[in-house]
């Protein structure tokens, strides 16, 4: 009848290996006056730049050199053409403005990031709040921390459901999450049932409800040290709900959609400007600078490809909760969550003496 | 004498075929590194930059055209004035500096949109607190419960028509919402008098006013579990009407009118300018080019157009409320509310008995 | 003794006849997507930026032309002159990067504005909390009630006066206000002779003086429902002498001078200088195209005109409480808290019975 | 024993004629859409641009005219390398980009600057809450006021010691503090042994643990209206030590001087480039044009001194309790809170039949 | 058993040289209008630019002359070529618009690092609230107050141990932590199981569940003065735990690795190409331009140096936590910290008369 410890601890167990203060500490961000520690940025693969264009520049070239053989066989009246319209599309590249554009659409989109991060809703405050304005000692102490964490726990998930693919991957229904033990039942057969009459109201909702009602029960039976502490949890329950609410409203109403197909659609008709953009007049008589111009495209094409990466923060951003390689990783969020509520449930039969033994007052 | 649940009911209906969790998970944005969601997201309809710049487009590109044919029709001498003309055009085309003007503009809706969202008031919060600070199981608590909750909706409605041109379509009267079940027959009386009295205070204050009148009695019968829970309700009441009046506020003390006046003058304008201008002396005397130039002018209106989005942008932050595809579907945030309300409402009644049956305690 | 309904009734009276919400609803900004209500924001004269700039443009194209007949009597020698001056002032111009400087003013002014719109202190929540936290039914309670109210009320208006040159005419001195039943005799004494006196003490200090005894005198006569309830009034109290105190720094510790100064000296500088900047250059031999420039000079001037609105949004945010279309309208607010003082104060001596009649209890 | 009223109040008398209401109402911004006020602001003398920048005309006038006559005197060979370093120099200016990075500086500079100004701690709060937490009629009650009211002050004082120079200056040691009657006799030797002690506690600090003692004993002695106020009272002083904290920290750890080294490098180079920068190409053969060129170059500096006023914006709002124009005048605050304190503490002692006479009760 | 304040002073007695009102006031920055001062804030040498670019300044000079020199040994064919490049390399100089891009780098950087600075945990608030909601003058109330504020010290070390290197050096272990006496046995065997038993708790959780389970035993002993102080110093430990967590997800989900690795690339790509970018056209035949071209290149170079150092301080803002110049010095903190947690422990025995000796009561 408890949640299943066990069970859920193999889920946990893949991680387990790694220790989390050194993990945490390899992700700290390097020094900048450190002349080694510049290179070793640039020499990272995880998250970094090349794993995102790689594919992009291969592509490019491909194409830019595809172009730049094609010149070479031209006869003498094409190959003006082919210049004159390298020419003109040079020019243009010049009068298109994007970066401020690139720069509205990433920062709002980092700005809402940034605010989401700080409101991602933590089971731990909840919880603590309510095992520490318990009675302690009562024999129905540690099921009723127990029932409650658990349910913190699912509101969480079944909030988090909704906008991490992820997740929703890992528990694709109501049986996955009581296979995992975090759910009994008696509650997924009521959770399911919302679904299916065609009641519109939020699963994470109901659950919420049930929290509530276990919070009044709680005040009837006079569980609560005193009776003020029942609308302060209360208060604490809510900021949970809030914050579950501004997940689920940071996810469905995002940034427009119209705002991302503009940007990429203008980043991209730019990468295809710049393709045929050549200077070939610079180059003048000097065929040592016709090569380099035809073959190493390197500072017309770097503007694109910061363009790309631009492009590309801005798209990262506005889905947070992805499989990108800078998300939140909601997996990892979920088996802490639910670690901490068994060691958070664990504190209201605990005390000092059990952790260091006779204490010295 | 309650309010009538089945003909709200039926008015929510008509959305009840969608199941919530599904429906928002379809409304979170795409990944980045996608390749596939990337066309996804280009090939999308609904709330897109196509079905706003369509029209546009099309009126431009006739335009355009009908020049460029003009053109084709002159005499020498003519088409010299013209290319000169066209040449102007260009040149002053690149020394508007649009750009920052729009993002500010844009920026500015936009963070003003951002900081609405979260404000927007909700009922959920005053309702759970209300039931929460009541002794439980009194003979007339469902009573109560019910007036107030209903009053919360009623006071979240006046406001919102107030700012909301559907909502004020679904609800043109008094009367309306007295059919919808949301306000009795005295209570309309009431509202209606305020205004044909010339009384200038809001109605949204008219019932809020009830509220407090509704809590004042509730701490003088005693009904508060704790003396101090009526200030604490009070605290939550009046943040719940500081945050209808930041709506109303928001709304009419909104960004000034002369900018947006300025921002939809500058961009068409500018849009007219770039239809004359056409870079002949780039294409010189290459017929190819100057087919280019005077048949795909991708380039030159994509600045264009690209202005025209931004605009569109900052002019949908400016008024969330209106009908637009990225507004703030005001209508289903009030069949919402009015749902959370009921439910809330049966949570003074019930116990997790009533849930789950008899409880493991 | 009271403070006279009748009276300041008699000065809200003008403004009666407008219905509250339609007016606000009017006030909203329209949708983006409708064509029609492009049209309709253009013609708007209303704090339109027409209204704003059309003297400005008269006294533009007036010298504009001056100097365009001006060149046309030139011999051809002082032509040349000329339209050298005109390409060397065209040059400059194009130089000249404002655009970013402007921007800084107008953001760093319309941020500061925003943030001042959320602290406008508020007399409703003092109010309310003052009367909710009293025993019900003493029958010296309406006299505290209203004499706190008015204080509130007071204090507000004290503290605008400094700020808000409308409500200082309104309010010239003491008296003025003894007149519109705000302050009693006794009161207008005390305040007159703090002035004179040479303290230092702002007025609307003294007021929240006033108050603090008030709250201190309630604790002491037992007049609070609970003792805790002192110092919860007390708190908001605090927070709304801290958001006059707020008021009163914005307004006073504002945008440094020189940077108002800066951002008109450059723009007009600008502005002369584009009147000579002609390009004659471009218009060549054609005579059509010289008369364009010559005598059309729309795009020349267009940025003059942006830069122009851009500096008038900043100096209207700089001072919000002034007369400017788009300030803040501190009178009306006036007449607002002022009915509602009295509409609040009134619900001390109410209940619902007397709203509803009985109540179904 | 008590702190000399009198001493400070003659500290204080030179500001005394000063009405505060028409100081501060003279300090509010002008309307916008005045043209009278338009003129009114750019003749201010007082924290102007051109009491800022007049000494850098001068000089940059100086220089310029030498330039432009030593290349009247020279040759026509030497001429031709004048002219070619004129253009030389012309060009590079264009292509330095500055007013990106100065906007950052001062943006980045005034954020810090507003944010600053919200968190000033303030002294009223803790008074006045202290004192109304008390036990009113205690017959040692004005002693315990007026200690704490005093140490609250002395602790303001010591935390803008360290941060504003002219306080310093006011105050350069404990002693001129006593002298100033705001420390006594025991007090100032305690203070002086902390830092003599090699102790790294601030002074601040210490006064704050005098208040926390002295709250601790108003408990124990029972001097409270209700025992849950001590933790009320600790609540606002933890808030005030905190701000006082972040007083120092804004002022010690702030933008970093290598961003304000790189501004100021940045921009005089920039001047000393525009100083030889000369466009003798554009006056081509036209003597008129040379000399404009030679000496009214009114365009060409104009850019460098709105960037040497941007950069001033920024340095004053870097350091906003120095000494500039536009700095937090520190020495008036502390005027205000002596003032305050004397004022607040009073209010322990008194009733509204003091002010008023008998009150209609 | 106490923690050992003679080792710890021990390690503390390196700054106590200093005092710290003197030093905050030398780290305060300068004024704005000083001339003088304008000359100190150029010349200093700690935490300035040229600290930072001395190095890159010299490697870029280096390498410039060196193509300098190469260029003059050329012969003129080669030479040609040579020109071409440069000419090549500066218009392509001109089309990278990299201002931006470093802007929204350094800025989004930037406000975090602010950000970070008012989230950065304190151990003050915690200990003081702890010590004051006590009864006093208990018997064990100096021993419970003593392991209260070590675990918090404890807690807060544990938390900056993960992101701050310094800090990671200076206590490598579980050991060194009690050879400083900041743990004890007992408690550094239990935090030394934890990694080693792969439980993926963080350590600092760990100890602040012990504090946890402190308050809970001082509630169930009845040693708060009254019930409700429970909840409240809870409240303040759980914004202690949630600024802890803040630091670490700070510095662990920080700015995308990316974003950094395209600062640096573009940035040294950009001051590759400045290198052979020469404007030889503009020299013309003057051979003293020439020279200037090719051995004074200040304005080209100073354009690269902005950058660089504009990336620099996005880097360093990055790691606030480093060992950069303008990082925060945890170290320190951490002293003071272990300082303070002393002072306030102490309070706790502590009343005024140990201060001041007798009172005046």
């Amino acid at each position: 009848m408890r949640y299943d410890k066990s069970q859920s601890h193999v889920q946990l167990e893949r991680n387990a290996s790694q220790v989390p203060s050194v993990l945490a500490f390899n992700q700290t961000s390097p020094d900048a006056n450190r002349f080694g520690e510049s290179f070793r940025i640039l020499f990272r693969w995880r998250g970094s730049i090349y794993k995102f264009i790689w594919k992009h520049v291969l592509v490019y070239y491909f194409l830019f050199y595809l172009l730049s053989i094609l010149h070479g066989l031209l006869d003498i009246e094409r190959k003006k053409t082919f210049e004159a319209l390298a020419k003109y599309c040079l020019k243009n590249t010049n009068s298109i403005n994007l970066m401020l554009m690139l720069t509205f659409f990433t920062t709002t989109a980092m700005q809402r990031l940034f605010s989401i991060q700080i409101m991602i809703p933590g089971t731990a405050k909840v919880i603590t709040f309510f095992i520490m304005s318990l009675k302690p000692n009562m024999p129905e102490g540690p099921i009723i921390v127990e029932q409650f964490a658990r349910w913190t726990v699912l509101a969480w998930i079944l909030t988090f459901r909704v906008v991490c693919k992820p997740l929703r991957k890992m528990f694709p229904d109501m049986i996955s999450l009581q296979v995992a033990g975090i759910i009994r039942e008696k509650e997924r057969c009521i959770l399911e049932r919302v679904e299916t009459e065609g009641n519109k109201t939020p699963r994470a909702l109901i659950v919420i409800d049930w929290m509530l009602l276990l919070l009044k029960e709680t005040a009837i039976h006079n569980r609560f040290t005193e009776k003020s502490n029942h609308l302060k949890v209360l208060d604490i329950v809510m900021a949970f709900k809030k914050n579950c609410g501004n997940i689920i409203k940071f996810a469905t109403k995002n940034i427009p959609y119209a705002l991302i197909q503009a940007a990429i659609i203008v980043v991209y008709v730019y990468g295809l400007v710049t393709l045929m953009a050549r200077n070939f007049e610079e180059a003048g008589n000097s065929g040592f600078l016709e090569g380099i111009v035809n073959y190493f495209p390197v500072i017309p094409s770097l503007q694109f490809f910061i363009f790309l990466i631009w492009l590309n923060f801005g798209r990262t951003a506005v889905n947070p909760f992805g499989t990108d390689d800078d998300d939140i990783d909601v997996k990892l969020l979920f088996d802490t969550h639910v670690q901490d509520s068994f060691r958070l449930a664990s504190l209201y039969a605990q005390d000092l003496e059990h952790v260091f033994g006779a204490m010295p007052q």
